[in-house]
């Protein structure tokens, strides 16, 4: 699996920035795992929204002011949920071929236009 | 609401290509419908996994090859559950202040050990 | 398909009662609609959170007070939500042939012994 | 707290056999952990769709036919994961004072109405 020498490159060993690096880190690693067969579309939404689950256990009991109001551990293991969120999204956009990005403009148009700013007509 | 003035400028109204561009915009957007009163913690965390719910119906009852191989329609309906998703979890990483780039970062360092790939002693 | 005139005789077209009679009820819908194909446990499962999703995203901008007290209208749309959860937790449990209401004794049990009642040593 | 008696009645004792008495011994065990301020609509429904994705994550890799097939093990996992979902329904069925029985089947009348058996008409 010569792809794989890529992934040792200074190049593509570089931290990710920007989701498509994200995207080709994230590539590689399953491929190293010959995990391709697991990732049809549908499992990826599936792990993404169970991720979501242990994203929201965190706050499920507290009030709207405590969920405002993390200590750090606990905020380091949201931020890490949230990362599993992400993870599974980006997988999810490279396996269907979509620009994330590019869907999230699009989408922040369609609400502007859905639920327009109060005072935006002056 | 003299932040809101950015919104118009050159600068911050090219369209965001980086999640804290994003993050901006959403920022202002919020902002200039008053929904900072909404966007608790909790709240974000609940309706990103309303959305992801949203994203898994469309995968509910297809076959994982289906899966793989959506018409040009219900890809881009999913591109935007997608969308839907990503702008929930940058809000809550504004809200939360945690750098989501570098919480992926940090996370597939996690995965990489805990998640040894084959071969990868030699 | 014989089993469907059960469907029609006095005693299964009377209103289900408990959870078997309800998992019987819900039997005869899919065979009517030649659904077995798609009610892979898998598929109930994902279909089950996508509702539990429905559900939330009634709450998911409210503040707890207010989820105390929901209209009348929105009640019953609540009430059919949670509906569309029970359909789904009841035709998964046929399909793994798994005694819903026994389970839940079961946890019952784990759950007073995982959380002591306060006082409950005197 | 003299409610709390009743819970050690031989009556109320008796093993839940329906979703009411399920419900009765629901609330006399949060009653006993003073769990009531927690339990608002709002967060019982956050805690009924995080159970709900523990649940998925017993499925999220495994295909339609290995969902179909679980070892014994698993299948009492899957089991009690379930009951964590119907606890939390039967309780927020409670809390919103909705009859979930019922509800279902107004459900299955609209179900039927919507999807209509094929050669029904015959």
């Amino acid at each position: 699996m010569g792809a794989m020498h890529d992934d040792a490159s200074p190049h593509s060993s570089a931290p990710a920035q920007t989701l498509p690096e994200l995207a080709l880190r994230l590539k590689h690693f399953a491929q190293a795992r010959d995990w391709g067969q697991f990732h049809a579309p549908k499992n990826l939404a599936s792990a993404l929204i169970v991720e979501a689950g242990e994203l929201l256990e965190h706050f499920q009991w507290l009030t709207e002011d405590q969920s405002r109001q993390l200590g750090s551990e606990q905020k380091q293991a949201v931020a890490h949920e949230m990362a599993d969120v992400l993870l599974y999204l980006v997988q999810l956009s490279s396996s269907l071929n979509i620009d994330l990005m590019q869907a999230a403009r699009e989408k922040m148009v369609l609400n502007a236009v859905k639920y327009p700013a109060k005072g935006s007509e002056s």
